[in-house]
C-alpha cells in the first residue's frame, strides 16, 4: 500500500512526491531534519523536536517554512491517514530551489521545500533487539565540525552504518581526539557505579532530545549523571553501555569492538531507563 | 528559454525534471557530483571529471550509472540542445532512491540517479574578475574528512561563500590547524618569488583537475612547484596568490583578510599561467 507523505502543502501518494533536481538538498546538503517516533498513534516529543528545528533553521540563516506553525496537524495528519500505531515521521526543510546551481544562497523570494513521510514500524516499543543489545564498533569521527545542526550531511555516518554491518555489528560510535562523539545516529552513554556518563553539549555533537528527556529522568530516579567525554577503553571498562535516539529510545550496548561490556548482556540501568522513558514519553504523547 | 536537462536516460525541459523525495542524495547527501567548463563549444578536461567522477563513486562504493560509457556523448548533446559556447555542464550520481530512507545502502537493483544540466556562461573565459583578482578572507576549515571524495556536502562552503559576501570578499580560504587547506570551491595557490605553492594532495583536499593540469603546464614553462601546507601569514607576505577551479581556471587573489598581496593587484604569474592555461585546454577541448 501507498504511502501518503507531505510535501509544500500537499497530501500525495508517496510514487508522486518529486522534487526539483535544483533543490538545495539535492545538489548541496542544504537542509535540516527531525524524526519523531509514534507510539499508541501518538506523538512521542513533538515540542522538542519542532524546538530543534527551530534552531537548526536559525543557525543555518533558513527560512522557517509558512507551515511552521502547523507541523503538529500535518504530523497527526500523516499519523491518521497512513494509520500508524508504531513508528516514525520524517521531515526535513530544505532551503529550496532557486531554479539553478548557486553556492550562495537564492532571495528570500525562494520558498524552503517542506517534507514529511511516516515509516510505519509495528513492534518499535517492544524491539526484540533490546533484549540482545547492540554490538558497537569505533570508527573515526570525520563529520563536519557542527553537529549540533541536524543537518542532512549524513554520508558518514552512512559509511559508518555499512561498516559496523560488515564487521557483523548494529552501529559505530565515533571518535575524535580519542574521546567518543556519539553513535552514528544516536547519543552513547556508559555506566560506572550508579553513574552516567555522557558527552557534555557542544558543536561536536546532536543534542539529542531523546538524550534530554533520559537524563531528566535518570536525575528524577535519583541516578548520578556525569556529561564529559569518554574513551573507548574507558567504555570497554565500564559495567554497562547504552544508545539513546527517537527510534531505538533507550538501547542497551553489550560488546565494544569485540569487548564484552560488563556481563555481555543489556544492563539493569539501561534496562530501567528504557522503562521510565517508554511510561512517561507515553503519558506526555501528544 | 527552459534549460534541456539530463536526468536518468531522457532529455527534459528543467520544469519536468524532477526526482524522489526517497533520492538519496536528498536524504543525506549521498551523492557525488563533477562541474566541465565548456568553451567554444567544447569540453575542458572531460577525461579528468570522468576519470575522477570514477575514483569518487568507487570510493563511496556506489554503482557507476548504466551510462557512464555515453557521459560524453551526453554532455556534447547539452551543449548542442542549449547552444553552449562557453559556460558549464554539471553531473551528479546520487545514490538512487530505495523508495525508503535507510541509513544503509540499498542493493544493486537500485540504480543511481544521473542528472545532468548546463550553466550558461557567456564571456567565463574572458571573466573581468580576472583583471581585479578575488578577496579572500579566512575561515575555520571545518567540513568532513574525506575532501578528496567530491561529494555534494557542500553547506559549509556554501556557508564559507555566504561569509565571504558579508564581508564584501569574493571567497573565503578553509584553514586547519593552521595551514590554508583550500578555498570553497577551488585550489589555492601562493607565489614566493619564482615558486609557485599550494597544498600536497592527501584525503584534506580535492585533487582538482584544473590543479593538476596548472601544475603540469607549470613545470613545463620551467617555474618551480612546491607541493606543501602554508599558512594565511605567509599568504599575505607572498609575492602573489591566486585559485583554480574548473569554472574560474586561474583566478588571481589580490586581498587575503584585508591585507593587500604583492602590488595589490593581479600578479605575473598568475596571469601568465591563465594565459596557458586557457591556450592549451582550448586546443585539447573535446
Amino acid at each position: 500500500m501507498s504511502r501518503i507523505v507531505y510535501l509544500n502543502g500537499d497530501y500525495l501518494p508517496e510514487e508522486e512526491a518529486k522534487i526539483s533536481i535544483f533543490d538545495r538538498s539535492f545538489l548541496m546538503a542544504d537542509g535540516v531534519y527531525e524524526v519523531t517516533s509514534v507510539l499508541d498513534g501518538k506523538l512521542i516529543d513533538f515540542a522538542g523536536h519542532a524546538k530543534r528545528l527551530e534552531r537548526s533553521l536559525a543557525e543555518l540563516d533558513m527560512q522557517k517554512p509558512d507551515a511552521f506553525d502547523d507541523l503538529l496537524e500535518i504530523h497527526r495528519e500523516l499519523v491518521r491517514r497512513n494509520d500508524i500505531n508504531e513508528g516514525m515521521i520524517y521531515l526535513q526543510v530544505s532551503r529550496g530551489s532557486a531554479g539553478d546551481r548557486d553556492f550562495v544562497y537564492p532571495d528570500a523570494s525562494v520558498k524552503p521545500t517542506l517534507v514529511l513521510f511516516t515509516q510505519n514500524k509495528p513492534g518499535l516499543a517492544d524491539n526484540p533487539k533490546a533484549r540482545e543489545g547492540f554490538k558497537i564498533i569505533s570508527i573515526e569521527d570525520q563529520r563536519w565540525g557542527r553537529r549540533d545542526i541536524k543537518t542532512t550531511q549524513l554520508l558518514y555516518p552512512s559509511m559508518g552504518k555499512m561498516m559496523a554491518k560488515a564487521a557483523g555489528c548494529d552501529d559505530a560510535w565515533l571518535v575524535e581526539d580519542g574521546h567518543v562523539t556519539e553513535g552514528t545516529s544516536n547519543n552513547a552513554y556508559i555506566v560506572k557505579g550508579d553513574t552516567i556518563i555522557t558527552r557534555h553539549l557542544s558543536n561536536d555533537i546532536l543534542h539529542g532530545i531523546t538524550r534530554a528527556a533520559v537524563l531528566r529522568f535518570a536525575r528524577e530516579a535519583q541516578m548520578k549523571v556525569e556529561e564529559r567525554a569518554f574513551t573507548i577503553k574507558e567504555a570497554q571498562q565500564a559495567d554497562e553501555a547504552f544508545v539513546t535516539s527517537a527510534s531505538t529510545f533507550v538501547m542497551p550496548v553489550v560488546e565494544i569492538d569485540g569487548a564484552a561490556i560488563g556481563s555481555g548482556a543489556p544492563g539493569p540501568v539501561a534496562g530501567r531507563l528504557r522503562d521510565i522513558y517508554l511510561e512517561e514519553s507515553r503519558k506526555a504523547a501528544v
